[in-house]
């Protein structure tokens, strides 16, 4: 640990801070891999369902048929909503979807009988509730305010499909189904991210896991964490067509702006889900007979990706190795005032394709956020009852800089 | 930083470990002593308003006699709640007061127009909406569930004094409100306690205030963090009275239970904000003609505050300073299976007396972590602003110790 702290002792952001062990996710971003339980997430994108890798992150191992159709019976079994639940998104269906799910998810604990039970059986039923119904509140949102009532689940279908069926009131194409049931695979869950940790935070204190997940939701939605596909979106808008990239790009650089969805803090080499959801954007937009979106994205990572790869990261390991690191924030400045570094060495993250895909599938653009957190919540559900296993208080300190002792004036005498 | 981790580099609940800088409150755990923006907690206990030390936290400063009338102008033209929030309180009336809370704030983002506004204007307009509407919130909770209309506030009362009337429909006696006053006061702020760390690594993504003190709210239900009043009524009450105590704290070290109410993680000597609620108590006993629960809790101060004090602290302080965590833990663990020593060397911390005023204000005892709520509230939002005034992503990291590349057996084929 002294590598990663500054010198007066501060770990602030808690960059490369271990805060415990785990056993549902390992992010090797050396090699640029992703594990699931053990499973690398090439396969679980490539062979599994989502119900799959939910109950491979819930149970800690991978189902047979048997226990999977098992777990999927009670995930369908609880995707209606209580109609209060639906009372309460009526009169909130102004907000951000965001701000929707996190007031609704707030809202589940109150018709959950014994919200606060624990054991195994307990928190697999709250799992379940969870995962399922977080689909239908999203889906049920964007039917109100459309002026529409709710499309009551279908439980013929998949999660994935099922949940295209609420949203838009229409039988998905398998492609479609297909393309978002990756899409949950690919967010299911990722380390200690800051809303997995918010998670964690809330769930040590013994609040209940919806509590936990409220948390989890609230931290997702800011633009720092869960808002890279949608930025990714509004820049192929802007961008409009293949032809105009390169210029894009090149005034990007210029003017020290960010290209979105490139790059992602735990990789050094590209994010191992990218390539799956690159398929899904590319298979996608043939089978719509809508190309152009993958198009321009290609182009924008050939343009953009860089020869000069990975200079600052290295410049950062060298900097942690020789315990250096305020001399490595200086150079880190230097870095980022040469603009035209800025795009270097960086490659396309999952996010700069599932922006493409959620465009395709006609999800609205701020609902895009509310995609991830569909997908991340058996993640911050296996890391809730994770936490739980061998829970402490997470309670760290702030170091205080200000004054002591002041003299008090009482109201009468201050100017 | 070396002598708080343990071998394997992992802060587990961050003991010990510096997230940031604040100036907002500092925790002087060895004088016992708490100080808000450099102000010791007795002169503002005893001399200030609750408005007063919001402003103080909020601002930065305590406010002249103008500064304040206007912060407590707008705080009561924001007291009435959106009629759609009453609607989502009734949707889930029957919830734990702590979730009902939790709801309504996440339901609050929707009816701020400008809920993203960044800037110190809009962060003091959604501070001051956030620290007025809570106290309506719980008390129109309070109302509704009983059967009967939200009492509307009144602008001719304080915070307190219009929460209490809220709460009741009664106006409340000047002892109470002082009573409720002191007690917001001394919950106002405290460090990086698990629901301000919670409220900070939601505000950390750049999500908005509303978030941010949502997950704090969800944090602070757990009872590790906000149960200790509650719990501390329901041992009084056990207790029955004041000629029983001894037999109690007897039992209670017999069998290793923990003495409700005394010690705090932060302080090695008495928590300096018991004192103020020790008076409030005593007070509000006299008055009200009900000395039994303060005599109850002197008793059982005086009965299970020890002669063996502080060898707990003595020894894990030996064993940070030889760098021997896992030496302590050992020690710990000696300490935890030697009963008797269990209620030794703590003193009743603010929670101790705090649940006594409450009980004879007739706050229910659900709602008795809403109390704390209401009193942290300044604090939670004062940090986020903090947070946002040199942002960075709080992002820790998971130490991976499962299995990798685990083989990929097809659905079909697994047993």
């Amino acid at each position: 640990m002294p590598d990663v702290v500054s010198r007066d002792n501060i770990a602030r952001g808690l960059k490369g801070v271990y805060i415990d062990t785990t056993e549902t996710s390992f992010i090797d971003g050396e090699a640029g891999e992703l594990y699931y339980r053990g499973y690398r997430i090439h396969d679980l994108a490539e062979q599994c369902t989502f119900e799959e890798v939910a109950y491979l992150l819930l149970f800690g191992k991978l189902p047979t048929k048997l226990e999977l159709e098992e777990f999927d019976r009670n995930l369908k079994e609880c995707r209606t909503l209580d109609p209060r639940i639906l009372e309460v998104i009526r009169q909130v269906k102004d907000a951000h979807p965001m701000d929707v799910l996190r007031t609704a998810i707030s809202a589940m604990s109150t018709f959950d009988t014994d919200v606060s039970a624990q054991g195994k059986e307990a928190e697999i039923r709250k799992g379940s509730r969870l995962i399922s119904q977080s689909a239908t509140i999203v889906a049920a949102h964007e039917q109100i305010r459309r002026g529409k009532e709710p499309v009551a689940p279908d439980p013929s279908l998949s999660h994935a499909a099922n949940f295209l069926y609420m949203l838009h009131g229409e039988r998905p194409q398998p492609a479609a189904v297909r393309a978002i049931d990756t899409d949950f695979i690919l967010h299911a869950d990722h380390g200690a991210n800051a809303s997995a940790f918010a998670a964690r935070v809330t769930a040590s204190t013994m609040a209940d896991v919806y509590g936990a997940v409220t948390a989890a939701i609230a931290t997702l939605k800011g633009p720092l964490h869960g808002g890279a596909a949608e930025a990714v979106k509004q820049m192929v808008e802007e961008i409009g067509e293949e032809a105009r990239v390169g210029q894009y790009v090149e005034q990007a650089l210029a003017n020290g702006r960010r290209i979105m969805g490139l790059g992602h803090r735990m990789y050094r080499v590209e994010d191992p889900r990218a390539r799956h959801m690159r398929r899904c954007a590319r298979e996608l937009g043939e089978q719509l007979g809508q190309p152009r979106w993958y198009r321009i994205l290609e182009r924008i990572a050939t343009v953009a990706t860089p020869r000069r790869i990975g200079i600052r990261a290295r410049v950062q390991a060298l900097g942690e190795r020789l315990g250096l690191p305020k001399w490595y924030r200086i150079l880190e400045k230097i870095v980022a005032a040469a603009a035209p570094l800025r795009a270097s060495g960086i490659y396309p993250n999952v996010d700069f394709y599932a922006g493409a895909v959620y465009y395709l599938l006609r999800v609205p653009e701020d609902m895009f956020v509310c995609m991830f957190a569909l997908g991340r919540m058996p993640g911050w559900i296996a890391q809730v009852f994770e936490q739980w296993e061998d829970n402490v208080l997470i309670r760290p300190l702030l170091r205080y800089t200000g004054p002591t002792g002041l003299e008090f004036l009482p109201l009468e005498e201050r100017e």
